[in-house]
């Protein structure tokens, strides 16, 4: 059985639009924080450390989302994250948001393993890929 | 044949990120903004007055966007919009965005016509729905 | 003795811009953060409701910062706020935020106890006037 | 007489909060974009290439700024920016911008010509300072 990653984002001031909920953009903010809290709460690999003192990121080359239920200030957002799929270098990851017992928000983000500065794919390293493994559900 | 709606969109210092290239979530602000710049500049509904006065808008339910090329600081990204799909009160729009003779990023936007307190679906006006079938380009 | 209010903000990847560390606007959007925290936390009035529900808020009139040393990703910050005026309608605070035995920023910020639309100045009621009274240093 | 930097934003939707008027961070935001206008197009630095080709930049070590009158969306914001104290690598900026007739904010910003990768002070290079006196109203 593949283990999920969980934690709750709140929905700020900061996020929403002239509507009072959350303008779409933000939501990707949440999920790209959703991934810092992985890296460094589960997957053992410090998310900024490996920005700040080894060049390296996740950044995305594709995303999917649906935004199924709009979520107002102050929401709490229970996300779930899984990985769909792992290459060589890069991560497929599944999230879900969910708020007041609907799910919110839906997503796929295909992010690749790589060198920033000039931005480059590399290869998953091994301890990593290890820990990665342990969040496949296929 | 179908319109389509171009618009430069240049990169600032607040849409990068440690890398120094736009972060992903910012595309979708500058998305965001061609559609604005559509709706006031070449459909003739003002999109500030659309939500400030009658408290309608375009909310996003599903975006899709692969990001094929990295966009550094000073980068002026030329976005072209069309409409994929008009539905009663849904529009898809395709965009891609440019710089540099590189196709960059390119998105599908599902918005649906709506009143934002509450949220919910009306459907497209008349002279708005006209304007909108010039950019169909099916 | 007057209460403090503090809470920890960790810096995320969205904060950052091309140097490596927190894009000044963003402070501002943290120091919102926390004084979303401090009113739903410790001054007994939810702030996403305050503004959901009653169309109320606090909109800065003023600010004045010190970016003292710059906060690279993944730093945590420690804030600390207290009231150093207490007007009819405003309430000024003043932030501190310190990381690694550093103060990093230092900001005073005017805010004003308003009706949101439209955008009017409100008298403190009563309760919450009290509970702002207790972190009155002066 | 000195001369003055003047630039038209307009207030976009991800500007705006559940008020449906600019979240005061993002004044910074705009505040930001015209000193990077300034410098690419009156200057004669570009901002990017000194950003992303040279390492260098003009952070900010401290902000003064008045919320003068509240911007809601489609607002076009004229902002004039003037130098009010040219240091030996700080340069001190004088925003005013204006809507419908009103001056809405008000801003003083210290800047520091800086190395970015590690953050450390520069001298204002000649040709940079010639052009910058040029707006000081000092």
């Amino acid at each position: 059985m593949a283990e999920t990653f969980r934690r709750d984002k709140r929905v700020r001031f900061s996020h929403c639009d002239p509507a009072g909920i959350v303008f779409y953009p933000q939501y990707f903010v949440m999920i790209h924080e959703l991934m810092e809290d992985w890296f460094t709460e589960a997957l053992g690999t410090d998310y900024a450390a490996l920005v700040r003192d080894e060049g390296r990121g996740m950044p995305a080359v594709k995303v999917e989302c649906e935004f199924l239920a709009p979520n107002p200030l102050g929401d709490v957002i229970t996300f779930e994250l899984a990985v769909a799929k792992l290459g060589a270098s890069s991560v497929t990851v599944r999230v879900e948001g969910r708020a007041r017992g609907q799910v919110c928000v839906r997503a796929t983000v295909v992010t690749v393993h790589s060198s920033l500065r000039p931005l480059k794919a590399l290869a998953i390293p091994e301890p990593l890929r290890a820990s990665l493994q342990r969040f496949c559900d296929t």
